[in-house]
């Protein structure tokens, strides 16, 4: 990872700001002939865009993303052709507004201050490049990576937690997620969980969240030893999606409290000659290498850091100032972080896939 | 981070098998003329090296690091050229004994399996590459990276949790570190840990750890969006050391349950011109770039794996055998990664400043 | 480098089809608050643009460039925000034409029969990815390139052998290149290679070229042995660009028949401290790294592949076809491949800037 | 490649100075399962070594290669276990002589200013880092790199022009390469050049040379466009050696005079359903990716720097010095090129293979 691009062999490079004309992603590395159009994209698009229910942010884009090249239709259908796929969206809902207060302010929790102070210079209109609308672009390139995967490959992320309110281990449900609002891993909590979001919504407030992934298929041996693993790959892809504050695989913190005899995940050969484990506190990766059970991990978000209540802070001017978010905003950034989160753990594998045929054909 | 090397300007390569004849690594982009002598790397060698307490296995290895080239006396005493260093430890402690059984049985939570899996051969001998023992240097490359940074930059970590028991957060000192074979964070806890990890240990067993990390002295302005964020290069460079589940920089996974005006950290000015903030729940990074707070982190360890209570696994031949580990290990491995998360993290700076210094001269 | 990236520091990443909705390119890495607009851009593409003359191709483009993100005017005019920054031309001329022939024919010496092998697919519509088109967006990320060097390095390139005809070195005049159609690098030889030329031309022909390349102004010091060489990193950009065959530096395959004391560039202390070499057989660069005096280069094109004469060759079906390369193509292809070198060079020096501060502050 | 690491997934990096404790390197990437033991780098290296004959520095080095990890024979021999191979030489002819004049003044040709002002240190001994002597490790690296490739690929190289004196283009005979002391690819040429470079030899003088590099046996396919080209690549890889200044792919330089209709490397369908080529002024690539004929390349050394006649020079005082080289050196440092030539091809080749297979399985 460099800058504004991820991956080794499925390398995705970013670019674009909020307020900017357009923001794109090109995608290189792609193997060829894989079946891609825009069709492909937009209905993992379609579940991070902005304006879905009352729980996200009211930004109004339809999000349309169009691929520019790396696809080709030599008769049977467009299909990658192994050279950059670039993918860009307008941008439509860019309002001219008066920036004044926010151009000058550094927003606590933002990247006001940061982008300010290394680069001396910043596009301050929406945030500029820090931007969530940045994520739509990785939610683009998880789309062509998931070609890449192939459909054996399953991978799911859902909110399991909210605020305070977790949802027990045992009713955890990926199936449920793009059914609610929440983005919920439980139909059981959407009520609940509805009544606590806009409370907090109304309050002008916002809340933090866990959203758990968990990813199948993933045969045994992907990754690569010894700062390539797997699970460190997938946690710097994880923490570097905006708000993201934590990472565990498989047991995580937990792992801290518990015994060797407990945290091993037994194994004993199954009837079609298979491994059959015990448990898996690994998260399905040992080693750095996938095990072949199921990955998992957990990733905490901070909750939105632009709330209406007033905050103190500092501006450009060295002086002291109050500052209040006006505007749209999410009052729980984790609901649109569920799509982005497996966008991230589709890409990490696509490049571990490829990476692992490289030196294992 | 590419297969063995980690780092983009400041470039970490590791070599070596646990019971091969010799372990090493080459750092290159080290900038000239910093002093630098074997006796800059023993001190944190010390550290880590094995046999330092009961707490610690037993295997017998002065771990004297050599310096074979990127050094050069030119008269004013020996400092790094530009060149790369390698630094290299013979293996002593390799004793010829029978592997039997580990040769072919995949002991649990190790990477027996997924190397075998994925390579179709491995050097089981005490683990062979995915062996702790390749720590010893990236505690070597640390110790470069420290001289790097320079001491305006202090790096310290500390056990804050030993399987169920923490320290509190307002009894976590530093300084107490080193002074103690727990490695713990507080003077305060040490007999209790010590009686408790005795039990853990004459039981045969192993427990997990918390490692909490904190650097002070970074300026603001470090670190790259988007992909090469200082928090995500950060999460992989601390969840690709042996036996690690779990990151938080900041609150972690506590902001989950934080509101936006709790998790705020608000700013005022400083008498003297310095932004002041009034909290740290983003520890130090914000946006990817770090604030000019100190960075704090929390890393999780799973317990050791390596435990004397028989566990049921499967061989090579396909077979299900029960397996116990004889012979030396840790009860945690945790403590010995103290000095590891130190040296992981004091990597990743040199590397974001030599990064930052390229694009703001 | 790597696939359609290059460059460390200064990465600069280009997409785009001859015939697809358009080309571009980002690059990432760019220092902040360096004055950039459109207009910096456009005099470097319009070099390059089709159209100029009767001696390259009559594609009839605008090539006009588009800045889609990395610039940002805060009140002081646009300007650079180290963010990624997109490039984007709009394809105008990709006239709806039958390709039947030549979708299924491979052109001799052309990439269709490699790119079809490779991957199965190619876009086969006027040269697809292969066709020098892209080159329009090496040499934008070119003048950005030259902002980041600023205007005390020189880089100029001129054709100084067309076909037979090669300038003596004496007579090399780089302030000519642009005030003739043919980007010869002396007044001189004009008439003569213009009517050699429209002969070539009218014959339906091709013919190849030398084009040299001149930098002044780069300090000593940068480059990075030892495989991160200068001149390594220099051939392997030039090498990259279309219908190259061949790179030389300083005296180039004329070294093979110098003695060592003839090839020795001689060096004296000047009058102000600083040293004067007595010739340049090394081309400014030493061990990989610059000298300080002027690095110069020579690129070898082979001639234009696209001929009115029909070649054999085969098609994807297997069958012989003779093949005769219809419509407009540059009897030439060298002479639109001075700007392209140029900003090539451009690439590799600001990388170089860039690493060199990096590692030597 | 960057700084002293070069390769994508077959990745290189070495270290050590020419009389510094030991010179070595790193390769990681490298396939599992492919047996390999010293015995395999030995003979290659034996090709390099000084001291074979009196046109060769007399350095009294055995150049003995050892293995320190990355091999294991688990019972069928020993193999490569996927993990980092380190390869290690120890210098053993790094006699204490007094380097004084050699420390303080800049040979002309030789990388001392150049490193001096890079870094502001140096170690001058024999060179240090920029000395011939690292080529060792670039050979026994290109070792590897054959298993890798297997033997349907030949790898050959060998002297083609010694100063003014050229093998004709029919007469040259790579099968003749290492049965000479000359590596010169004709035994015709052998008498004539041995008296010639005597002549050389005793007149303390050096020359340049060129040598020829021809691979056969690698398919269609492999590179990567548009930065990573096989040309692009195998270019940066010939001009990272020591001397090297000029790289030609195919045809060259010679392209330049070429007409379209000469230069076009004509197809027909062969009986067995092959493409026959009718000629190959390609080199066997196009657009960057290899087109199943040979690849051929041409690269020019320049004469060897250090020779007996005293040249003008300055030292890091900033005074006027006559520089003479004592003691030994190469006549021709190109001779022992050839091996090295051979090793970075095959490294190169490795790489592109390892990447063509990951995008295209």
């Amino acid at each position: 990872m460099s800058h504004n691009t991820f991956g080794h062999l499925f390398r995705v490079t970013t670019w674009g700001e909020s307020h900017g004309p357009a923001i794109g992603c090109v995608i290189d590395g792609c193997p060829p002939r894989l079946p891609l159009t825009e069709a492909d994209l937009q209905p993992w698009l379609d579940r991070r865009k902005p304006g879905g229910s009352r729980f996200v942010t009211q930004r109004n884009e339809s999000d349309t993303a169009r691929i520019l090249s790396g696809v080709f239709d030599d008769g049977d259908g467009p299909v990658t052709t192994g050279t950059p796929i670039a993918i860009e969206i307008q941008n439509e809902d860019t309002r001219s507004k008066d920036y004044g207060e926010i151009a000058r302010a550094y927003r606590p929790g933002h990247a006001d201050l940061t982008y300010q102070t290394k680069y001396g210079v910043r596009d301050h209109r929406g945030g500029g490049r820090s931007s969530a609308r940045e994520t739509a672009m990785r939610v683009a390139a998880g789309a062509v990576a998931r070609k890449v995967l192939g459909e054996a490959i399953s991978i799911r992320a859902g909110v399991v937690q909210l605020g305070p309110h977790r949802i027990a281990p045992e009713a955890v449900d990926f199936a449920a997620v793009y059914d609610n609002p929440l983005f919920a891993a439980s139909v059981e909590v959407v009520p609940a969980w509805e009544a606590y979001l806009d409370g907090v919504r109304k309050a002008g407030s916002s809340i933090g969240a866990v959203v758990a992934l968990e990813i199948t298929g993933v045969p045994a041996g992907w990754g690569s030893p010894l700062y390539a693993k797997l699970d460190a790959e997938m946690a710097a892809a994880l923490m570097s999606i905006n708000a993201v504050k934590g990472i565990e695989i498989g047991a995580g913190f937990a792992s801290a409290a518990l015994s060797g005899e407990d945290n091993a995940d037994e194994m004993r050969m199954g009837p079609d000659g298979q491994i059959v484990f015990g448990s898996n506190h690994a998260g399905g990766i040992l080693g750095g290498i996938s095990t072949g059970q199921p990955i998992t991990a957990n990733v905490a978000f901070k909750p939105t850091s632009s709330i209406l209540t007033p905050r103190q802070t500092v501006n450009r001017d060295g002086l002291d100032v109050d500052l209040r978010t006006k505007g749209r905003h999410d009052p729980c950034v984790a609901l649109r972080g569920v799509p982005v989160v497996e966008a991230m753990a589709a890409c990490v594998l696509a490049d571990a896939m490829l990476r692992h045929r490289a030196q294992n054909p």
